[in-house]
């Protein structure tokens, strides 16, 4: 199997530990989410490491001081995010050179890069930019193609120090094109996905592990499997941390956990109900159209954002006003008095309607009372009526979510959204299932 | 100013260090956001609390064990998150109550609430949910009402111990009902907002801070002030640390700097833009709709969220495609031809056709390439064309936002969010600012 590695790594990693320092106080006052570990973490997960620890702290000189000096004592790779920029609260590079004692040496290559910058974009540079000039004097400079703070690179008694910009912007492209190779380079990283992902969709976390343990029974302790429950979803990744197998035969076993799982197998990766939705939708020439009262916006939100929607997808109405519904989606007013603007009839009505007026293939229509105002005393708040409106008929569907506003749209759209997903399966069944390779990654 | 304090709260805060610990895999492999820490940062800090540091470990004994021995040793508060479930890899209460050499109790009263919950659901009770019935034994449970596991509260050698469970809708109903008031009785935090916020919209950070600073000049060092900057958006923070001024003051303060913003001032507190524009509409019985192709849904989305929302949202229309705005909002098929779905003229012409066709006051429509695809040499990727529809005429204008799908179309919706404003704060000029007051908080 080393024939399908990269040469420059390993087929196994020798466990390390990595920690991720996030500096801000916008991120410990709760006023940005900390997106560093969103973003760090799942890169390095797919590449077969997990970090062993996240510390966000302050920008303060002493913080960052205690922090680095603990995180050192404990920790084979460090990465920090923030506090690399031009103003005066802005002071990792500083804090670490002063810990490590390191000397800080002025890098003219780096400036010009910063000059070049303001050039660019015709604006003056204020001298305190140049204070991004020093790097550390032993250390290597990763450039910084979308802003003036570059970042830095340290290595010292087989530790490294990996030091990235703040904005999200400036530091994911650096993080892959700079950060990732090196580290592979190291053996501290795979350059290939850790693992297979088969996410699933409608069948519950212990369901899941039930139905597929047969499988996995067979392979033992030669492949290891992770899962992960998301709203409506659940995740199966299937690794083989020794080596005992590999890629192709890890793929075989994922093929067959696929096939075993039916309908309920919703894909391979990490693509949205949405996309999977959509290429479905594609594969046949099939449009689409919605109409939502109650989720507003959400619905359509997840169709719009996937590129070439419009070879897909007609449109949507959000009409949660009763004239909307009637103006735009010809839902009969005497209908409406009779049954109300959150019934199976009007559901139905709604997703005919937004079907026949963009001439859809396919239509989903969500009506009910998200909350957290409204509702009635048959229709609670969370009560939602789905309807799926296909070539060969329409129907509609009941849910009721407890919950906040934001948890019962979710929900109600992720139903939906899988309703969808499962009858354009079944239109297409007999289809063979998209095979995933563990493919080499940038 | 005492007076207008809880009785049982101080002016001021002895400064405590606040460390919070999250665990999970989920986080550490970016699966899930740590919205634990924007949660409870957020609220500690409207109570002039700051934490020191957030740290997200694995759920493993072991991690649980070192970190909490370290964060003992330095912190005076300690809140946990996750771990105090059923199943085997919830270790959080046996790991912590052995290093703190804490006995485990059964606790009839947590065993009891458990099974009225089973019974409740009509589900039957697995035998490892009784792990959740032992508290600590000198310690007390935080009834848990929207789930099984209770969160549990110890103190000793006057450090806070506070464990908490890992589901936001069983964490922030205890954290607010039950641990804000815990720490308040004991001095730990404000029990009214720390600080006045004031929020501005469409201008800079530093150009604010240049408009307010003569007003900040005039009180030294007894105000306060940071600011803070979102998209398109920029707070700033009023208050007195030392309690040299009281919130009154701090309130008139405030008032002074709105009056002087004039049409950048957004808000007090931090109300969305969206809210702000509904309430603008609300007050002038006036009604709005929108036709978004572009941003597909994000603009419709905002309002929907809002409370009452059916009094002024008459309704949007999702038309990327050119049927859409043909069918829906009867824009002319030759006008389209001739200048282009992404133009001044069709983003007119749409706003106009939604306003019309749902009988609205005010109409917003967004057409453009938000990327990743599409495009033309003219009109690039990130070209967008917004119009404003209101009683007095219709307007559009071009803006072109470099950056990720995701950004331009944010960008692109709080560019109409704010335009929306401006347009209402004009037609409703001589109105009073609402004034907000350093409120007592639950």
């Amino acid at each position: 199997m080393v024939s399908s590695e990269s040469s420059t790594t390993p087929v196994t990693l020798i466990p390390k530990r990595f920690e991720l320092l996030t500096l801000g106080d916008e991120l410990l006052l709760g006023l940005t989410a900390n997106g560093h570990l969103t973003f760090i973490g799942a890169e390095l997960g797919r590449r077969g490491v997990q970090l062993a620890r996240n510390v966000t702290i302050t920008d303060e000189a002493e913080a960052i001081a205690r922090q680095i000096r603990e995180s050192l004592a404990q920790a084979d790779v460090i990465i920090t995010t923030g506090g690399l920029g031009p103003t005066c609260d802005d002071r990792t590079r500083e804090v670490i050179a002063e810990v490590l004692g390191q000397k800080l040496v002025f890098d003219p290559s780096i400036e010009a890069a910063i000059v070049e910058r303001f050039n660019h974009f015709g604006r003056v540079m204020t001298p305190n930019n140049l204070k991004q000039a020093y790097r550390f004097e032993d250390g290597e400079v990763l450039p910084n193609a979308n802003g003036t703070a570059p970042g830095l690179w340290f290595e010292y008694e087989g530790k490294v120090l990996c030091m990235l910009p703040g904005p999200p912007n400036e530091l994911q492209p650096m993080f892959i094109g700079q950060v990732i190779p090196r580290l592979a380079e190291r053996g501290l990283l795979l350059m290939r996905e850790a693992y297979v992902q088969i996410r699933s969709s409608g069948i519950g976390e212990s369901a899941l592990e039930t139905k597929l343990q047969p499988i996995f029974d067979r392979h033992g302790a030669a492949l290891s499997v992770a899962f992960c429950a998301h709203q409506g979803q659940v995740d199966c990744r299937l690794s083989s941390p020794g080596g005992q197998l590999n890629p192709g035969q890890i793929d075989a076993i994922a093929e067959e956990c696929a096939q075993l799982l039916g309908e309920d197998f919703m894909c391979y990766g990490d693509d949205s109900m949405a996309k999977v939705c959509a290429d479905l939708l594609r594969a046949d020439e099939k449009t689409l159209a919605v109409a939502e009262a109650g989720t507003g916006g959400q619905l359509s939100s997840a169709f719009t954002d996937i590129c070439g929607k419009n070879k897909f997808f007609n449109g949507g109405v959000i009409c949660s006003s009763n004239e909307a519904k009637m103006t735009l989606l010809d839902c009969p007013e005497c209908m409406i008095a009779q049954h109300g603007a959150v019934s199976p009839e009007c559901a139905v009505a709604l997703a005919t309607g937004v079907a026949e007026t963009l001439s859809a293939d396919y239509a989903i229509a969500i009506t009910g009372f998200a909350g957290p105002c409204a509702g009635t005393k048959e229709n609670p708040i969370g009560a939602i009526y789905v309807a799926l409106y296909a070539p060969h008929g329409v129907w509609s569907k009941k849910l009721s979510y407890p919950g906040p506003r934001k948890t019962v749209k979710t929900r109600a759209v992720n139903f939906a959204l899988d309703w969808l997903r499962r009858e354009l399966v079944r239109a297409q069944a007999g289809r063979v299932l998209p095979a995933r390779r563990l493919t080499a990654m940038q």
